[in-house]
């Protein structure tokens, strides 16, 4: 977890004042459940309440766990310094430590989830105002980087939409997959602890009871909540990429909002970086890296071992942490995206009007030209364009032998954009359900 | 794709006769739909039927593409041969190659996703019987590879099974995520093909339209895909690790069937290895290696670049088909496993009765002792155990400050067994419905 | 393995017949070892040679392992076909399958290291040529795919070549670590078979005896061997990227050479796809994927478990086949690559001499102007270029405040190109030793 | 980076206050040389020195950055504060920042891999202590986690160190591979600078200069190194997982030290965990976790984009900072590790004799019986050990078929331990070069 690249909202999440208050939480709950069993008296279950406000002293709590060496026994030892020894000695009572480590980790998932879910509306958000704003502005598709046919800018933004949607039902999917609490005891037999308990807790947690846990939770689901983090970071960099592409010197088709202070702007205005979207590509990889080590920590000996841990205090944080900083500012760098509409339609003509050869070809075809006909006589005027930059209308226009086979008014309409663009309501009715 | 490791009703979906048939239904059924929308001639959409029983000539597909230097291209020609050279002269009619590429890629992985599917029922199915029959066979649950308290063969059966059914919903939403076709032209504007087209050819193919396309399929579709296989895979390494640790010489909890026939069983009965399982955790490696690709595939510049395409043409095959097998061994492996229910008891009591000790000191601190006495009775009774191989009961019973807060019942009541196994039906019910 | 991206020396390294040779050679030497050791009888060894010019028969071999379950006893039972079942006897005495099997695998990884390395030296030297070819052939440096200062075309290629020779390098060390051998026996103590025999069997193969076996030979040399083609497949990528940025449109500063037959070449002469180095980009990816999982294969239990072989069954040959083949690739393409040094000049022009910028503010800063007001000076004039398209030299020439501080010839010095390439030979000479 | 899984020594190259003093070195160093070259006056070189016992205030330095948005631009400023705004005004001349930038983290990650090394050799120390301590405890060499034949526990250690001495001197090509720095300008051109500038700092600073840099030093040797961390992390799992399972309850040939004050000891004598090589398990995937974006940060754009440095923030320190921890986590590991010779004993004979089956089979063999008729004569007495618990030796003395072609003695001798370790002396020479 980088500092430059945190949000205080995700953080919070993961500092160990959050842990130890979903720590008591779990234990206060569970004590109600015991309670209303009659595992337990119902008096020591209300006095654990009684810590209900208080700040957990997270220094105090380490002090105790430098003694234990067990981070679970130091809280509870805490605990009872708040509580009364004797009020708090049903605490855990027939819990293992995982009960609580792992319950605590899902919730902390979860309010990631939750956060991160926030985060794609933000960017949803943008892009749909984007993609409607330049819906018919058009500029030119590209393959292998190349000029193709004409789309226009709101269809990039709409396919970036739906793409991000996509990712957002995923991390749906993977939130509900993660939200899972465990209160099974030893090896999850339930020996020393009612099922009933575990239904409460989770039920006050707003969580799933897990279905069937050892002493933890499968690592299965965690796994599957990552990878899914990861597939949204490679969308997040599909976008960035697109972006620095656009901002390039020689394409400038867009650039990324660039502060009237942020120095050299101006003395070097040709000098203006796509660091937002470089930082996210970078930003993409760190959360992809969790994927792998995710994956190798579904392999538990038994019942479980602890290998998970380290990897999970490490990829827990960082992995939400990094992504949650970096998909609002993906969603701000949309948000003020400088688009520059003339320079797309001068890019679309830097060979005059060669990129409309490939249906002057079909028309050709259509009209009955055989198709080594056709060609023969697309290339000889398309050469024209790309070796003296004469203009491939005019070109064809002059050419007797193609308008013996299309009128003067066929070839103008081969030219009009029009024909390119008279899908793109469809197109956005799909994605937005309206255009 | 390793010959060894493979099965041919997946390795079928990859052959290249598989692959052009694929096209060749797109092309016609695409015909189809441009004459109902009158674009072209209804007989000339019917005379590409005329194919519909040929199979094609994949070597003289690739003497022509040895040519044309393009296979889709290729392919059209040799259709061509079939069909007509002027019958023919309307398919593909607007549509760019990748309409045919990617539409036929997901197309194979739908099928890939299916036979998959069936796979995981035949392992689920295979865990859920195992499960029933090992319900109560007792054994001790392992926590860092080290005894804690008992559990029940039935149960670890039972908790593979959740995991893999949770594999089997990922896998169906997978499928669905990937069960998409495009034709949208040269980048995905629908310029030059009706939208309608698309519509009509999904519909034939039991595929949903691509929201939005651009010369491609968005390949976070495929990521997905690729994420949620490792994540079977994962969780099918984590089952044959299980089998692993309990083939091993000293646990001896349970062995891979041995065929009578295979050599060396006898003569080394001590030397059969889990090789079965082995190699499931090395098949689970090659699943998961196509993950890091596939998320790196889901960053194309502008409408596409093709860098994709040669990870696609290796990971498809070889991902689908190796967990195809790999899930088929596991399910095999599953069914015929050997459980040694007598080593399991045996294994329990290698220190006589110390696994409760955990239960003793509960049940010392319920009865008023204090924590710090609990434990020091405990332990001198433990360590009788440990280093002089005594019976942990019949010390217990032997001690009087123990016997002073204990009755010899309450003591033999913390080595019944059936403590440990009292809620197995509850979590049978969770897990398959019944118990 | 796909066999559009496969070349025959190096397939021809994994073929079966390779296989059953290289086990033939070690099985032959040892017994000459033996022999001279007096632990066999020397007319047993020399009868083994008798197979010397066989050319083993596969289908045979797979049909006896077909019964024997059993690759290296099918393969022994077939030599004795050869050689005489009673002259046979004593092959393969006092050894164990991984000697074979092991020592045969850094066998062909060793062989495919030498093409890899003939196929870096076919890089290397396309490389050397193209950048002494282009030396002073000025082009734009780009930082963020932004203009920044000249460079050359030469430089670019000489740090291609920089890179690919600390490539080489790699992997001439990964090569010397994967060329071992051992012949150990069951578990690797060499109970069973003198040392002596392990070193002559190696010495006649080429190879370094393992320091210390197991029953295996350490996978960490493995990992990394396949971790350092992992990053000269990055070092690809990293020249392919630029090429494919160089052929961008709108940038068009070079081009994958384009052979007159291609098809579409002139009829779409903007359309020309750098095909070529896109596939790089994906090969490299196949590549990298076999560094995770022989990572993982590197932890194996005890003296063995056999979960690494099918992980190297497949990115054994699948690894070093498609490098092989993209180097190639590589090569050709940079042999080939069209060179437009006048689009470079024109790029570099777009924004009219705002390149020297920096040049400009640093002379005035030297020539005594405070930070903030050099910065002013460049800054009214470079808006000039930026929103005008004025020339920027002829501005600051016409700026009053400017020409008071610095004269004509110290202007337009600013602007001489040579200031830039001044040290090319003295990199030229720390890459090549040559300039 | 986990503060619990942190060595101060590491963590201190990567505090703010280290970066700046070697910034700081860079800059002093440079203008020095630049003084040399008569490039600036030496009376302001001599001014930077000034700061020489400076402790740079890190906040000073984060407020102004918070003002400019530049790191360097910050320091370079807090500098002057120090040195003289008049005085100062020469440094950094005709440098660009990632000449400071990556001159340090090179910097950083020399350091870093020199602590790496040292690491490497506390545990190559305690490796090679217990090899000769075990050389000849003689333990079950196991395959597949199955017994195989006798080894020592000497030979585990000595495997290790040999494994470990690999990796060391791996970390000492890729250390040398990343110790260079870069002082070359803005697209590496030194266009504004004199190369002497660079030979000089690097040489002030232990680094070769780079052999050509762009705006950034080359990737490919960053991706190397992190390469390079992760087989060595590799190396320490396969280390880890084996003491894992000798630490199992069934098997417990050793144990992790575990200190008398560790709570639960004793009361739950069978419930020492194996935490430590769990732990490191988990640490291992963590360093590897960075090998994947470090490879993918090879490719940047033209002569730089930024992507690579958000993924170096994190991976930099956390990488070298969690290998370090884990490396003297496993060498006091292995320091005190309890072996239990009398456990590997009782392991091996658990099937009495049995692991002597195949030398009794060659035995026989060669002792003229046909390889059917030494099987048939092993089997039937193996099978009494298996299924009737007999002792396999005293089987054979009385199998009168047995000792119709082998005499006790000889019988005897095949059970003799010392066939199995009569070559550890000529490994250990191999590994140690001393017995």
């Amino acid at each position: 977890m980088i500092p430059r690249y945190s949000r205080p909202e995700m953080t919070a999440i993961w500092e160990p004042a959050t842990k130890f208050r979903i720590w008591y939480e779990i234990e206060a709950h569970a004590c109600d459940a015991m309670a209303d069993l009659g595992v337990i008296p119902r008096e020591n279950a209300d006095a654990v309440w009684k810590a209900k406000d208080v700040e957990f002293n997270v220094a105090r709590i380490d002090e105790i766990e430098a003694v234990t060496k067990h981070d679970v026994i130091a809280f509870l030892t805490h605990l009872a310094e708040h509580v009364g020894a004797d009020q708090a000695r049903f605490v855990h009572q027939g819990m293992t430590s995982s009960d609580v480590l792992d319950t605590c980790f899902n919730v902390q998932l979860t309010r990631a989830a939750d956060i991160l879910l926030a985060d794609m509306d933000r960017v949803l958000a943008a892009l749909k105002t984007r993609a409607f704003e330049h819906k018919d502005t058009v500029r030119i598709g590209r393959s292998h980087g190349i000029h193709a046919e004409p789309t226009t800018m709101g269809l990039t933004f709409a396919r970036f939409y739906a793409e991000m949607e996509r990712g957002r039902k995923r991390l749906v999917n993977a939130r509900e997959e993660i939200a899972t609490g465990a209160i099974s005891g030893a090896v999850g037999t339930f020996a020393n602890i009612d099922p009933r308990v575990e239904e409460h807790v989770c039920a006050q947690l707003g969580l799933n009871p897990e279905t069937i846990s050892t002493q933890v939770i499968p690592r299965d689901r965690h796994a599957m909540f990552f990878a899914t983090l990861g597939v949204i970071a490679s969308s997040m960099e599909n976008i960035a990429t697109e972006v620095r592409h656009m901002q390039r010197t020689e394409v400038l088709e867009a650039e990324e909002f660039f502060s009237a202070g942020q120095k050299g702007s101006s003395a070097m205005p040709h000098k203006r970086n796509p660091v937002l979207t470089e930082n996210l590509t970078g930003l993409a990889r760190l959360v992809r890296m969790s994927v792998t080590p995710a994956l190798e920590n579904v392999t538990l000996w038994h019942e479980r071992d602890i290998s998970h841990s380290s990897v999970e205090r490490a990829i827990g944080p960082d992995t939400t942490v990094t992504l949650d900083f970096a998909l609002n500012r993906l969603a701000g760098m949309i948000e003020k995206l400088v688009i520059y509409p003339e320079n797309m339609l001068a890019n679309m003509n830097k060979f005059r009007g060669l990129v409309m050869s490939q249906r002057v070809l079909l028309a050709l075809t259509q009209a009955g030209v055989s198709r080594e006909d056709s060609y023969r006589l697309v290339q000889r005027n398309a050469m024209k364009v790309w070796e003296q930059g004469k203009d491939f209308k005019t070109e064809l226009l002059g050419d007797a032998e193609v308008t013996a086979v299309l009128t003067p008014a066929q070839i103008e309409e081969k030219f009009d954009l029009g024909y390119h663009t008279k899908h793109v309501d469809t197109i956005f009715k799909r994605v937005f359900g309206e255009a």
